[in-house]
Parts: structure tokens; sequence; C-alpha cells
């Protein structure tokens, strides 16, 4: 699987890069909430049932979702799109993309039959839907009516609609998503919004029952202290969240001006990555890395780059010299 | 499933002891390694692989393990305990208790055939066989050369030996396992040792197949930055490891001593928990939940306790105050 995130394969493959290298190939908001310390309890006990359950309550209605019973938490979302093919008997399966890939590998590993499909497919196709919602890396968000008509027809066949919102929590309108009714299971990331990815924190929202499995199939004591401890932080935050996604949002827009003035023509993205396509992908990926900027690429587009948010004036000032105007 | 560890149902049960209450319950060593401060890094990053394959370098040294390629981390040693009855065919499995619930819930789920044996089983009777060594809670070692059969046998059949090490870090003959064949994978918990049970860390010791496995199936950055850090940390100070495991065999003798002078007859334990019948076990609980102390119960076993290590001045004297000689 190729991923962002592998620095280390990017210091192998420009061993002159100036250090420190600047990491642009996640989506993960530059600017992390700003933790208190961790209790030294957090560390050294087993974590309690009770802040488990006081964290499912904030993430309830962080996400709009109708109560703690409805949220499974996680070490990470990643696990979750890990556990769902699991919960299922062999499905035909659609995953709307190009889009993450480790959704079709998972299911794939599950033993279900996988088609990719460009567009939410028509009723009674498949008996498992996947969409990631803004999407990954075109940040394509998915009409919100055709979504719950989908939901509908899957609810009352007994499927499931998986909705990856990993990439949500700065985009406007995913926060109040209403009642997707029993087919549904939404998929949130903390880390990346809140910038602390290291500690490993996401969220399943579901019908309860659903969520009850998950968090079965996970057993007790799968999210860490530190996690639960930053999520009761920085849920009740408010501001700080709104604050970030104004901020986020202005980076994003600068982030575009950027790559439009060195030539790039932007696909899409989110408040915390932007896509573009380049007349020469290649030769621009290598010159990011001969200047210590590291980049997404994929293997299947060439010239499609996916860039996060430079977090610092270093950052911005040495991804501004590469792309410089063509 | 009944658990140690939840203070909190302790909390509600005896509304008037004093606080802070003193949790006994769980098996974790009281005296935590003494961590230096996360970097800014292991919360915000995605976890690096380089990390990762330096963390399971050194847990496969700690171990006696041959290669990190045997090893496979994940967050806590009881989402390993989920993890492989999905991995096989359903199969007749063995668990040799009583012992840990976990173990013959999770082989359930999988929808595979259980049953508990007292010992572990002849040739050829199951394709799988589960054993906790040193046993939760009675302490038991099994012999290591019926374990090498039973690893063996199973291996000749393409059948698999769990041994659940949870609390083998501290006791003596574990870290040398030689080589126990293709069946046999291995669980270790750093949580429990190294008293720091809130950031999940555990391991699976198998042949680098299995190994694999296991780790796809947990999917990518499944442990956290903040445990890689303190694995990184930890593991290389083999002079904290002894005298730990010293200081932990001493306070378990003197818990000994303080169990029998209130009445307890031990049944066993291991350096992180000590296992005791008393003639009115259920009386005993009350008395000590009444003075804030939270020990591990057995509905099946009305007149057992187990007791975790006191973990200072203040606690052994509280113990020591409910223990008073009979």
């Amino acid at each position: 699987m190729f991923h962002g995130g592998d620095l280390d394969a990017a210091r192998r493959a420009f061993p002159d890069a100036p250090e420190p290298w600047i990491d642009l190939s996640t989506g993960i908001n530059p600017v992390p909430y700003p933790l208190p310390p961790f209790e030294a309890s957090a560390l050294q006990r087993l974590p309690s049932a009770v802040d488990l359950l006081a964290l499912k309550r904030l993430a309830a209605e962080a996400y709009g979702a109708p109560g703690s019973e409805g949220v499974a938490a996680a070490p990470g979302s990643q696990i979750l799109i890990e556990t769902l093919p699991r919960l299922r008997a062999r499905s035909n399966v659609a995953v709307v993309g190009p889009t993450y890939a480790e959704h079709a590998a998972a299911w794939a590993r599950g033993g279900h039959a996988i088609e990719m499909v460009p567009d939410l497919p028509a009723a009674g196709r498949f008996e498992a839907v996947v969409v990631v919602n803004p999407n990954n890396p075109d940040g394509r968000v998915h009409d919100a009516g055709r979504l719950a008509e989908v939901a509908r027809d899957l609810g009352a066949r007994g499927g499931l609609l998986v909705v990856d919102e990993a990439f949500a929590d700065f985009e406007p309108g995913f926060d109040e998503p209403g009642d997707l009714g029993p087919a549904v299971v939404r998929l949130r990331s903390f880390g990346k919004s809140y910038g602390l990815a290291g500690l490993r924190l996401g969220f399943a929202l579901a019908e309860p029952g659903l969520a009850r499995r998950i968090e079965a199939a996970l057993g007790p004591w799968a999210v860490s202290g530190p996690a639960i401890a930053a999520g009761l932080a920085a849920f009740p935050d408010r501001a700080w969240r709104q604050e970030a996604a104004l901020a986020r949002a202005q980076d994003a827009a600068r982030l575009d001006r950027m790559i439009e003035r060195g030539g790039g023509r932007i696909v899409g993205g989110t408040s915390l990555f932007r896509t573009a396509v380049f007349a020469d992908g290649p030769t621009l990926f290598r010159r990011l890395g001969e200047a210590g900027l590291y980049v997404r690429r994929f293997p299947e587009r060439p010239n499609q780059l996916r860039f996060g948010l430079p977090p610092d004036k270093g950052a911005w000032c040495r991804l501004s010299r590469v792309l410089k105007p063509v």
C-alpha cells in the first residue's frame, strides 16, 4: 500500500535534501490542539470505562450523533476501516472512487467482492457501499440527498453504507447529518483536525447495535489513556475548533494560489490538503524532494500531487521557492 | 465480562469509602518506568515505520524472539486476543483454565468450538490450544517440555498454540524460549511490567508469516506514537527491568505474608499479583471495599481474591489494617 507519511522513504530517496524535511504528504492539521500535560494516571492505569463514556458523549455532540450509545471509539479510524468488513457476511461492495485505497483493500482482505464505481450507485445493486466524504484526494462532497437515498435503499435491505468523514471536521455542513437510518456508519478522525495523529483516536457513528459490535471486535481498552485525555480536553473547546477551521481554510486558499502560480491546476481538496495536476508531476516531485519537501504522489496518476498545509513560515517560504511562477 | 480495573464500579458500591481509592484489582507494576517527556512529534505525526521497526527489534531482543520479522506490535495485548481467532478457519479450541476469561470469549465470538480443559491436552485432540503462562489468576507455570510437545503436535498439523505470557516479564525462565516452531504465538504485555498500561502496547511473537497476518489485520499505525516512544526508551534499560523484577518479587513475598497473617491461603500468582482463598471471601471483599481497597474477585469462586501490589507506604498500611491477624 502506497501511503503518505513515510518521510523516512523520502529521506532515503533524496539524501542531499536540506534537513529538517518538511512533510506535506499527510492531511494533518499542522497546528495541533494545545494539550495540557498528561496526568500520570493516563499513562499508568488501564483506561477507565467512565472516562471512555464521557469521551463518547463528547464525540456524539461534536459529530452530530444522537448519543454515546451510537459511538464506537477506536485507536484511529484506520482500524475501523479494517474492522467493518469482518462484521458482515461476504457481500457485493461498491467503493466510490478513486479514493483512499485502504477501503477496497480491507474489504478485499475480508473476502468480499469489490467494484470501484465513479458515483454513488443506483438502488439495489450492492449490499454495501463505501464513500469517502469529502473524498480523498479530490475533496469531492457528495450530495446529501443522494446519500440519504442510498442509505434508505441499503437500510431497507439490511445493507451497509460506510461514509468515511475523516476530513469532514473543518468542512461546512457535516456536523448536523440528521438521522441517516440503520444502514449508515460514519467514520471520524480526531487526529487529523486536532493535529494529534500520533495519539490514534477515531470514531464510528452508527446505530447502537452496530456500534456495540464494532467495540466488541476491538475489545476493552482499545483506546489509550492519552488519547482519551486528549479528546476530553479538546472536544469541549468549540472556540478552538472554529478558529482552527477558519485558519486552515485560509491556509488552503493561500496554498491554492501558490500552487496555481507554480503551474498547477487545482483538482480539489479540503481545508487540510490540496490536490493539483501539473504538466510534469514527476519532475516537480523530484524538485520538491531535493528541497526537502515531501508531498503525496499517486503512482497511477503521475502528474497529480497532493499538498498538506505548510506548518510554519519557513515551510511556506521553502514551498514558494520551488513553486515559483512558471 | 467481569474485569478488574473498574474502580468506578467499586466507588459506586462503597460510597462511604475513604478517598483516594487504592486499586489492587489489576496486575500492573505500581512503579512505572520513568519515561522522559514525549516529543511533540510523537503526539502529532503518524507513527513512523522506522520507529516501529526499531521497537520491534527491541521487543524481539527483550522477549527472546529470533528477530523483528517475527514480532507484531499492537495497541495492547488484549486486541491480539481478539484478533487471533479471526485469522483461523473454525476450529476445535482448547482453553487451559480456569484462566483469563477473554480468551474463550474471543474464540467463541469467532465462531470456534471451545472446550475448557484443566491441563495441556494430549496430541491430536484440538486444532488450537490457548494457555496462559504463567496463568492468571493462579500463577501456574506450564512445563516447558510439555509445551514444546504440544507445539510440535500442533505444528505438524497446521494448528495453533497461543501462549499468553502477559505476566511473564518478571518471572524467571521466560526470556529464552528457544525455537518453538511454526504453531506457536506468544503474547507479551509491555504495559503490565513497565507500569504503563494506559499507553496500550503489546506484542505477538510468532513465525514471520503469522506475525505479518496479525499486523495486516490491525492495519497501519495501530500503535500510537507515545507507546512507540515508551518502548524505545524502556526496552534498552535492562538494569531497570532487572531491578524492577527483584523489587516486585520482594513486594509479592511481603504481600503473601500479609495475606497469610490475615487468614488467607495463597493459591499462587506472579510478581505482579497474588491470589488467595479465604474462609469468607465476600465479607473480606466488603471490608476491603469499605476501606477504599479494590481487589479482584471471581463470581464463580467467591472465597478467592486476587491482590495487586500496593503502590506505596500508605497503601501497604491500609491493606495491613484490614488484613490484621485473625
